[in-house]
């Protein structure tokens, strides 16, 4: 199997983690965002929307992370990142989609203004940061309510789910806003048991 | 099992199809968005980012349509939604992700400047319309590649993943845009062959 994509991508790092997990290697090819390689006809080929990560499996090829992660979990032995019992699983499904849907645009927005700009010399603008920082608040507000009493957002086992959000809640780390993280007890205490894994130090050192 | 939803929103009328494709019915429950009850505490308690639809199960309420429709799906006698074959799965879930990814946000956008704000006696920004449609034609552009020889977007199936492209289609069709769809010869036959099944004719009429 190889994984395009970048080791700094959010989305790459999820379908990594996975890898990571199940014990598995993939063949790693770079595709050089600073370089614009995301958008030359060779990788739009593989992805017409021209962004990261693609899976190619021998002959059959898929994009979006959030399917490569599913694909990945059901093809590969090693524990299951997929809980069995229905309710744990449709849990799992909101957690994905959840963080879909309000949690990753904003958290990389932020990193983007925060980090990314700066790196390049240009300075980031904090009214973005405000905004994005009102977002993953929101998000973060839900799911310290849904942690409690609970390991993992699926329940007692740690899933899909919870990979999903870790590269998003790096973007928080990583832009000096971690009292987001740290300041929700329950928030906080998952962050911790989820990032020391083997598989994310490995992923995201 | 109840659905908290409204009869015109995108996301309900996914459920409600997945639900008339199994021949199984649920409670239906108006959440009346004219009247801003999405975000009224009473629904916040249901859904704490005040949007639709929402299903509960007995003790167990979940939300995110797509989240809803898996759930539906894996616990409901009828035909499966869900392709067993590992290729096939993961394709369905590629082509749900690329609907919530880049096709469901410019549809929306274009019914709202089309039919919606007009209904309520205010004009419609094409610029907006304009910009939306690059979005959406790029999309279907993809579609129609990935539709070639094939008779639904996981394969030789219907899925959930057709289910979910459906009412963002619709929102093309009634914003006098169908032509979008038909001038596309596969994503037209595909349109043809989905929406005339009885389940969506019933949801959608």
């Amino acid at each position: 199997m190889k994984i395009y994509g970048h080791p700094m991508s959010t989305c790459t790092r999820k379908v990594l983690t996975v890898l990571a997990e199940k014990g598995q290697e993939a063949q790693f090819v770079l595709v050089d965002l600073m370089k614009g390689a995301h958008k030359q006809p060779e990788h739009l080929a593989r992805h017409p929307f021209g962004v990261i990560p693609v899976l190619e499996d021998e002959d059959f090829t898929l994009y979006e992370s959030r399917a490569i992660m599913r694909y990945l979990d059901h093809k590969l032995p090693g524990a299951p990142l997929t809980p069995t019992e229905l309710r744990a699983r449709a849990l799992m499904d909101q957690w994905l989609s959840v963080e879909q849907s309000y949690f990753a645009t904003p958290a990389v927005k932020i990193v983007f203004q925060r980090v990314f700009l700066p790196m390049q010399g240009k300075p980031g603008d904090e009214a973005i940061v405000d905004a994005s920082k009102a977002e993953v608040s929101k998000a973060l507000d839900v799911i310290e309510k849904a942690l409690a009493g609970h390991e993992y957002l699926a329940g007692s086992s740690y899933s899909l789910a919870d990979i999903s959000w870790m590269p998003y809640l790096q973007c928080l780390v990583v832009s000096k806003l971690g009292d987001l993280i740290t300041d929700r007890p329950n928030v906080g205490a998952w962050w911790k048991r989820i990032s020391e894994r083997p598989a994310w130090v490995k992923v995201s050192s």
